[in-house]
């Protein structure tokens, strides 16, 4: 069976240091989800996203297919590093990348640092009682060619009532240069409101002896009243103490029913927007220090 | 809710001054529509158009966001000019472009002239009675970056009984140049006859005291007879006395029921294609003076 | 109407000569079929697939529109060549092209020797009784502009019980070079084998008094107990002494029901991929002497 499904947004995108510092933006994704199941129980299925954005292009955002069954769930495409346990939501409406900053370290996110694509595309999880174990890693595809990238992932999460925690572990490795990264995650709902935090510290070395360390973490917490949600995140990235990312915001999200809902985020991040950062650690490239001044507004419509 | 259309088309296009006169053409585009309410009663949706021709590449073939209400109608992406308060049908099966010489000035049609694109991506449209009022412009966004054009445009329409007249104004600036364009619509359906004219006047400027100026105006009309549909349509742009443009077309359609017609169309087009049409006023680029005889003959099915 | 159904894949592919010998692969393709009826009893339609694959770009993976009733069926885009009267089927899951050796002279495959798209936009076929008759060419179209080529081909295709025989005639001019094919098709399944054949000869002349024979038959027979399904194919090549191209490949399919079956495929192949064939007459360069070991293994589910 295929379903079908869609989210439509239109609204207003501000940026301090943009070339121009507000646009409006609207998108339409599509979103088509087939699922099955075999004669011996194993459920199987895809899940395509083709979004179109600013009346530009049709382009795929984002396309998985997966089998699981007892042995656990096996995804292919585009999957979750299993690292990054438990990620950081943003902030805003399109979202002000409030949460990169934290996440700067996890996932395929150190890609900006080591300019190459270090997203996953096969991950297996595991799931038994409160304890999930996922293992990820980039393996050559047609979408990821020939190259010299190694880069694998493992995580498990522990949830207990209404909270988590977790542990992930990344290893990349580009060239001679590598990267390993270990984070730390913890969330769940405590009095109404909903808090996720990360903290990961990263040890990365260019093969020739050189070699850096990065610590990158924030949190996100939100709290919901009848349609109204507010919301908070911060972030912080360390690099050696050769420079420092900071990342603070406040957003608010209405609901309007019906799948309506009207959103804005203001934020304040000193890098790295990816026209901002610059490579690390092979050079002194992270220094980039521009501090934006980010807030965006606007509806979502669900279908 | 969304919800599935589609339209597919095959025929054969005649163009007297094309490398290949004659061609095959077939197409298939699928419209998705998105539409939901609020609990406060604002209507939402958006529309997709992903059309593929000559089984080619899947290209976006106009989309929209809008939100309606008691305020008005806003819609974002692949919006009307709000100046071509009703703009002419074409001539023909895939279309011979027949009204784009009467069209030539208003809506982003100076386009072709003014060489930059002067698409508008927001229009907000209020409708009381027999009035509709409309405002639309190019605002910055992905998909119209940082450059220099400022285009604005408004419209008014009033309908009464079977027939509408209409007034629309648009405000082009490209850099120093810019360009005023004035125009009238009327049309109704008068004993089973369906006529729709306009007339525009542009006044461009190329900021550095150079002034020129151009007319264009056309026609439509049609008359249906059970299943076929018998048309007309004429246009004429002059170019300040440089240049004149003109187009003249006949065209029939018969409807096979079931979603199925097929269209036949026959015109005499002297420029402007846009292979044949330079810039203008900066220039005296306009003089192309290309006569092409164009016909098309194909089947249009709908689902 | 338009029904939507779709087809996702993941799984493995080997090739001995691979830039990465191994790679794993998924893909998700949404078919979009179109169907209706006018009122004189013509049944129209449209055809369209599009794919996903390794999670990158959206693309069309062949569109058609047709029309047909009681004087045959036409067809528009991505047709059939008429030659090509029974292709035979590939081995494998994603599949292993061992087909293509033996296909390689019918249907536009002789483009991967003329240089040239040879695909037909196209299609006419009429069924009578046992008799199926099929006429098909290029066109000039927007997919096939105004280039040199001229190709047509005709086949016929006679059924009785469980069995078929067909013979295929195309003519491929290429600027001053020319291409006659004619092939010889049968098949049918015998106590539970389902055999296909093919033979084609095609004669090539580069314009200039230089000629040259090719020869390309094989075969592909599948035995289906319960829930597996072991295919065999065949192919040679022999291109008039100067080179011969081989292909054999065993497979194995099993249902695994609700519309997931696991596939398995391993043939070795002497030339060609379109990696390594190269032009053929003009010159000896289709000495490419390339053997490869192919496998692949996946999941195929249907929706």
């Amino acid at each position: 069976d295929i379903a079908i499904s869609g989210v439509a947004k239109a609204g207003l995108i501000y940026n301090s240091e943009g070339e121009e510092s507000t646009r409006v933006h609207n998108e339409v994704l599509l979103t088509f989800d087939g699922t099955g199941e075999t004669d011996g129980g194993l459920q199987f299925g895809f899940n395509t996203n083709i979004i179109i954005e600013d009346n530009g292009g049709v382009a795929n955002d984002d396309t998985t297919v997966f089998l699981s069954g007892a042995f656990g769930k096996l995804s292919f495409g585009s999957v979750a590093e299993a690292d990054e346990v438990a990620g950081l939501s943003d902030i805003g409406w399109e979202g002000l990348d409030v949460d990169d900053v934290a996440e700067a370290l996890v996932g395929d996110e150190l890609e900006d640092i080591l300019d190459v694509d270090l997203s996953h595309n096969v991950n297996y999880t595991y799931a038994t009682g409160a304890l999930t174990f996922s293992l990820s890693g980039q393996l050559a595809s047609g979408g990821h060619g020939a190259d010299n990238v190694d880069s694998y992932a493992a995580g498990i999460k522990y949830s207990f009532s209404d909270a988590y925690v977790g542990l992930g572990y990344a290893d990349h490795g580009v060239g001679i240069a590598s990267a390993d990264v270990v984070s730390v995650f913890a969330g769940g709902t405590f009095s109404g409101v909903k808090v996720a935090a990360l903290y990961s510290d990263a040890s990365l070395k260019d093969g020739l002896g050189g070699k850096a360390d990065a610590k990158a973490y924030g949190l996100n917490a939100s709290y919901t009243m009848d349609a109204l949600t507010l919301s908070l995140g911060l972030g912080k990235a360390d690099y050696d103490g050769v420079t420092d990312h900071t990342s603070v915001g406040i957003g608010a999200a209405y609901d309007l029913g019906g799948g309506a809902s009207v959103h804005a985020g203001l934020a304040q991040v000193k890098s790295p927007g990816d026209e901002n950062l610059e490579a690390f650690p092979d050079g002194a490239k992270a220094l980039a220090d521009d501090k934006e001044v980010r807030a965006d507004f606007g509806v979502t419509f669900t279908f």
